[in-house]
């Protein structure tokens, strides 16, 4: 299946989102690589539209729509990140947005999708399938399902943020070693996979996942894709979907990726770890990267490690746990 | 003494800087955009090496002096992040470095110039003057002061921030009505408000101090430069300084800039507001022009405004403070 993914897919889906992601800056910071290491190169996705790299992969797809189809409206199901880049690219292009969520989502997520325009179901996950919710609302009203990660257009979006991250990369002169993407169904890391192997074939890469939610890691392990046994119980809810995709890992598995997992603690000292040395808003999902290269989950010393900070939609209470790590310390 | 200083020192100055400066991004948010009734363009320069825009003057500074003179090493007098970027540029072109700090200093600031490499000497800033501890301990030493805002290739180093900033609008094909700028010396004020205007003519231009200790805008009255009347208490250390600079104001003289002043508590708010909308850290000083837009203290409506986030160099104790602002609320 994977052979119908290729990074020209990625070139393509670049040229339809030219000016209208943002270039997120690849950031490096001297502290970071003293507590860490190794030299660490952070894409800083939590800059985005709508605060994840989502955005990239949702505008994609409905760029790629029929237009008279995509007048009649959008579904999505999501935690929060895939909805609120649905609903903003919605927006964007002028048509319905509805998100299926469940309802132990995180407050400022649920509140954004709304922000953005869309209309917002809540489902139980302990006993609903979301898909199936979307699928009831969306025949009904001939409105199309937008995946949030098995789909060739959503990987092909995702995956600029890798294209962009090796241009940033060539630009400093730096090959990297190592990459580590935050992964949940796999759209972002199959993505980022697929460009950044293609720039750097000798490139290593590791999808990172919570500890005891590591679905991934099983599928690439088995072969096919696995569920997380249970709901997750994470405050990486960004990463904390029920299953892999499979598209996304055919992707991963041609290029030998492997698996690393991390606590919600290391996700929280990888947030403050973020705040202090990049200045940057990380959400625990989004922190699951620098958090396996903090808590020396392998051992990448002396190497140049390249991640993405893959989103920053944290709510304040959260965030201010992450903060309590090392209040009173300096600097 | 302006005749002294033009846009050819600015972009000069970005030429000696390119490939060692950050382009930090120019962000967007619409949801910042509708607390504002404005449209915001924020420049973020928390993304800069060290953590503020303070880097590009003193790297500026330190590039153009005598290799030979400049061995002997270099001392700052600076509340934090003037110091740290001293200490940071001293660093990168290998020569000594020591930083003169009030005993007020955040502590993040004082732990990140020693990080750097540099020595430390506190003073008293109710008792001593900070020129006179700096210049005490350069001349022995043969070490050159390098200036936090006074000088022609400090305020031509912080200019290439608005150099940039007016590219990234042309690239947006926006033509900005209105610069705010989070000002103490005056150095980043004058450098961007030289850059901007230069590529924006008609472009109405503020400075944004701590209310009660607005100097700039006393001196921009008067014309000449004026003192705070006592040491600031204020969470807004990073715009706190004594004096206004003799350079620095006669350039916003002759273009006009006109002063703005907000509280703590507005600066706190417009910290939370770049966390929730833009996932950008910033301290109190540096997010002065944000609060100023949001707490509407001239008449933005309707308005394209551009402002820097000066700097993200805050205590934990402090970023939370701003996060309690909203605790609980969504989005």
């Amino acid at each position: 299946m994977a052979t119908d993914f290729s990074i020209a897919a990625i070139r393509a889906a670049a040229e339809r989102l030219h000016g209208q992601v943002v270039r997120t800056p690849l950031l490096h910071s001297p502290m970071l690589d003293e507590l860490a290491g190794c030299r660490i190169y952070v894409k800083a996705e939590a800059l985005q539209h709508t605060g994840t790299f989502k955005f990239r992969g949702a505008l994609n797809k409905l760029l790629t729509m029929n237009a008279i189809v995509r007048q009649r409206g959008v579904v999505a199901f999501s935690a929060g990140n895939h909805g609120q880049a649905v609903a903003a690219a919605a927006r964007a292009l002028e048509c319905p947005a509805v998100i299926v969520m469940p309802d132990t989502a995180a407050k400022n997520k649920v509140g954004s999708c709304r922000w953005w325009g869309a209309r917002i179901v809540m489902y139980d996950p302990r006993t609903q399938d979301r898909s199936e919710v979307a699928r009831a609302i969306a025949e009904p009203a001939g409105m199309s399902v937008v995946p949030p990660f098995d789909d060739f257009d959503i990987m092909a979006g995702q995956g600029t943020c890798g294209l962009e991250m090796a241009e940033q990369l060539r630009e400093l002169s730096t090959c990297p070693d190592t990459l580590l993407v935050n992964t949940s169904g796999g759209g972002l890391a199959s993505g980022m996979t697929e460009a950044m192997r293609d720039a750097f074939p000798t490139l290593r890469t590791y999808v990172v996942e919570p500890r005891g939610f590591d679905k991934m890691a099983r599928s690439l392990a088995s072969g096919q894709p696995e569920k997380n046994a249970t709901v997750p119980d994470s405050l990486m809810d960004g990463i904390a979907g029920p299953q892999a995709g499979a598209r996304p890992l055919s992707v991963l598995l041609r290029h030998g990726a492997q698996g690393l997992a991390v606590t919600d603690t290391e996700a929280l000292a990888a947030m403050e770890a973020a705040f202090r040395c990049l200045k940057l808003v990380v959400e625990p999902g989004g922190a699951a990267s620098l958090a396996a290269v903090l808590a020396r989950k392998a051992d990448f010393t002396g190497q140049s490690v390249v991640l993405v900070a893959s989103g920053g939609n944290v709510d304040h209470e959260v965030y201010a746990r992450a903060l309590a790590l090392r209040r009173g310390s300096a600097p």
